[in-house]
């Protein structure tokens, strides 16, 4: 292992972090906290910026990373991020528990938005700012973010990185440079956040907050852009006006879709992304299920007492931020008719776009997978068949269609073990009360608990169903639950492989 | 498509399943039932006879059968086998809706074992009979049935069927003969009936029904050989002395085993039982599961009122009866605490080994997936590693990896059309009244209903968990979710490609 340049890039990443910690301790001076909220911050932001500066100094004598190096140092970043940013909730007393912290800083910067918090209001602004803006961080990925600032070799290295963190089956450039791929990534990506904080702002969008209005319209703009969809007020959007709903829904969609098609809209090929296959299949799919949701919803709608207009508002944004893997929400999902919640479970499974800021399995992968399946049937039927089947105007090689297989298979069996490590947990079989928009009302903390919680944590999606809904918190899980719960997140994230990588002894063997 | 061919075989099968239709009516006879209940099945007994004897007519030009047409066979001996086999339950008025008929003997040919029966008591002793009957002739499969009585080819048509029709990723024979290795199956099969009705009857078995011993331990043991699970007295197996518990516990895990590690110790090769990795993870799982349950049933001791050998022997026996996919049971497993639920839960989707009677992804599946994860790990940290992999002694070639990881992402996606095909269901949400040996209880038909019986379904397990508990039935359930559910059934019991060559129109096209 190439040891010094693995330090020198994860020094690097920590001095980014203290760099980034500087805008909640700023919020935490314009808001006049006490002292003790502004050392939260001072404290891991003093300790990142020595041990990142500390680790610059030894000279690597090969400056190259090899792959196997690029999946470890990934896995490596995301964790460490996770234990210094998990300061700031300890010493600010927000969160009191350290393991809570993890879990919720993760749950950022995974961009899942699930939450150890009961009562959102006894939360400072400083840290509501801090836990928002890891989503903004987490979102495009960490990495991607540095190599917007370091050298570029003509090694790969940084392809290695980028392979990594970014999710989806296949990584491609869209410009010759990696370094200015990331570029134009990101600007695109600040490009949309600037836009929809400034359309929310159009009108005032939270009811009761009117002093506010800027502050939380840009906590929502960081849930939104990133997918990640922790909640700053109680209720998560339920106190945002329609208007601002249907705005958020529809950035979610558009943070749904892979960027590098709005890097091709810029560039004027319009055509080739409505030839995408992903992005056709994302609306398809999006549409599809909002129908099912809002049909779902009309034939219950005296039990529920919606407007038509609520129930297609609530049926859009619900679809949009699930199908995202944001995890915001209006009303009380936990509460609809079976078949509103199956829809919403089925799509926690598939995500969103590749390249997009979301999680889950992606389409890209659900749409190779059928494709694959029928590349089967067909060998079957004529075992001399040679499949001409083509992806995204590619022809869809058999070692791709195998790498989706298998990549799913492991997100299966992934789920199966989290949810037989949840099955341990002391809180399973006991009532939990939730207080919601559909009233007050006792759920047990049952499987579909479990289940939901699981495929929310590694779809990065947040809230589940039952005792883990959206008006629901995990705070209830024990220690060993919450640190399950932080790696199947991470997991998630990254997309299984480089965390599996990071622990394989394999790895760390000399060679 | 060789028609005619297909025809012919078809015909046998259907003069075959008359045949075995005699079974019951003699039960009907012996037990003086009133002429309606003979009636039910002489007439599906004539309507197989003459029209398997018209299939047998025409002279097909080309006598072997290619591979598709093996698979498209299969599929529709199965489909034939259900429409004809479900009339009995219809005439006898036992079950009056077609549909529900269709839907309880594909249950049992598939050795599913689910039921829409609410009140077994009121059930008649010949279509008791037939019930489990048709777990015994499911079990081992019925072209390999039929594959003992008509002339074998060398052409590989019979190995086309064979494949089709058996469990697991890879199929072999075990002698040169296909039809040979059909007979030693077939033989060790009836081999160990006899011998556990044998020790079923050495102790007076069920409290309660002294004048009925061997008929029910008949039953039993049809239920158990196929791994089937149909209850036949109310409680499935909850009146059954422990003693019989015990040893019907000792027959499933022996009918999970791969048959042909029975042929290999009856010609005296012990050792390379032993050696088999599938037969390993087989013991250790089942060994780690039922220590779970325990330890898991005895930490919520006083609630659930068992005794610690109580405890032990249900343990015992529901993994051993879920891991069998056989679904039996000898207490309300729906009560007890969520660890023991989801154990049971997680080998729903693992069951046993392949080439035995059971259902679900199968163990062999499972190991060569986990080695396939290993393999893709170990080329992400060295993209030049040669994998070396091997299973059961030979090489893990790169095909059946792929093969195993494509069928469980095939069997993940059906499962999620599957439940979100019963989230239509008009029951969903209503409240379930249970009456088990836990008292008297309402369940809520929820998501966890749906899962479960989706799962116990694709796996061919039978009951799943909340409203299709152990002490509920598929009754609830409308017609469309019914037929969704007999077809997935067939699906699992076919291992998805069958059905789904049947159901692609390439099939059928003129070549």
């Amino acid at each position: 292992m190439n040891y010094k340049s693995l330090g020198k890039i994860l020094g690097k990443i920590m001095i980014l972090e203290a760099i980034l910690m500087l805008a909640p301790l700023l919020v935490s001076i314009i808001y006049g906290e006490p002292f003790s909220h502004q050392l939260a911050f001072i404290v891991p932001i003093l300790a990142l910026g020595i041990v990142g500066f500390l680790l610059q100094i030894p000279k690597p004598k090969r400056k190259s990373l090899y792959q196997k190096e690029g999946f470890a140092l990934v896995a490596t970043v995301w964790i460490v991020m996770t234990l210094f940013g998990a300061i700031p909730f300890v010493i600010s007393g927000d969160i009191p528990n350290y393991i809570d912290a993890c879990f919720e800083i993760m749950s950022g910067f995974t961009t899942t938005g699930a939450s150890v918090i009961t009562d959102i209001t006894t939360i400072s602004r400083s840290i509501l700012f801090w836990r928002s803006f890891s989503h903004w961080i987490g979102g495009m990925g960490i990495l991607v973010f540095v190599l917007i600032f370091i050298p570029e070799s003509d090694d790969g290295s940084a392809m290695h990185l980028l392979r990594a963190e970014s999710p989806g089956p296949q990584v491609g450039k869209i410009v010759s440079k990696m370094k200015m791929t990331a570029r134009i990534l990101y600007l695109i990506y600040l490009g949309m956040t600037v836009l929809e904080v400034i359309i929310l702002m159009l009108d005032s969008p939270i009811v009761g907050y009117e002093n506010d209005q800027f502050f939380f319209s840009l906590l929502a703009t960081f849930g939104c852009a990133g997918t990640g969809g922790f909640g700053f007020l109680p209720g998560s959007m339920e106190l945002f006006n329609p208007f601002s709903q249907y705005v958020m829904a529809i950035f979610l969609i558009l943070y749904g879709v892979n960027f590098s098609l709005y890097y091709l809209i810029l560039i004027g090929k319009v055509t080739s992304v409505l030839k995408s296959e992903e992005f056709r299949s994302y609306f398809i799919i999006l549409l599809t299920s909002i129908g099912l949701v809002f049909i779902s919803l009309l034939t219950k709608f005296e039990s529920i007492g919606y407007t038509v207009e609520e129930a297609f508002r609530h049926s859009l944004f619900q679809v949009a931020s699930i199908m995202t893997t944001t995890g915001f929400s209006t009303t009380d999902f936990n509460v609809w008719p079976m078949l509103a919640v199956t829809v919403l479970m089925v799509l926690m499974f598939f995500g969103a776009m590749a390249g997009s800021t979301a999680g889950g399995i992606k389409l890209s992968r659900i749409v190779i997978a059928v494709k694959g399946a029928y590349v089967n049937i067909r060998k079957l039927i004529n075992p001399r068949y040679v499949p001409k089947t083509k992806f995204e105007g590619k022809p869809l090689e058999e070692k791709t269609r195998n790498d989706v297989f298998a990549f799913i298979t492991m997100y299966l069996f992934i789920l199966l073990v989290v949810i037989l490590l949840l099955s341990f947990d002391p809180i399973n079989g006991q009532a939990v009360t939730v207080v919601s928009d559909a009233g007050e009302y006792t759920v047990t903390h049952g499987f579909f608990s479990n289940f939901s919680a699981s495929v929310a944590c590694l779809s990065n999606i947040g809230p589940g169903f039952e005792a883990v809904g959206p008006y629901a918190s995990y705070a209830l899980y024990n220690n060993f639950s919450k640190l399950v719960l932080t790696f199947t997140m991470l997991i998630g994230r990254l997309e299984i492989l480089p965390v599996l990588v990071l622990f394989s002894y394999r790895t760390w063997k000399r060679t």
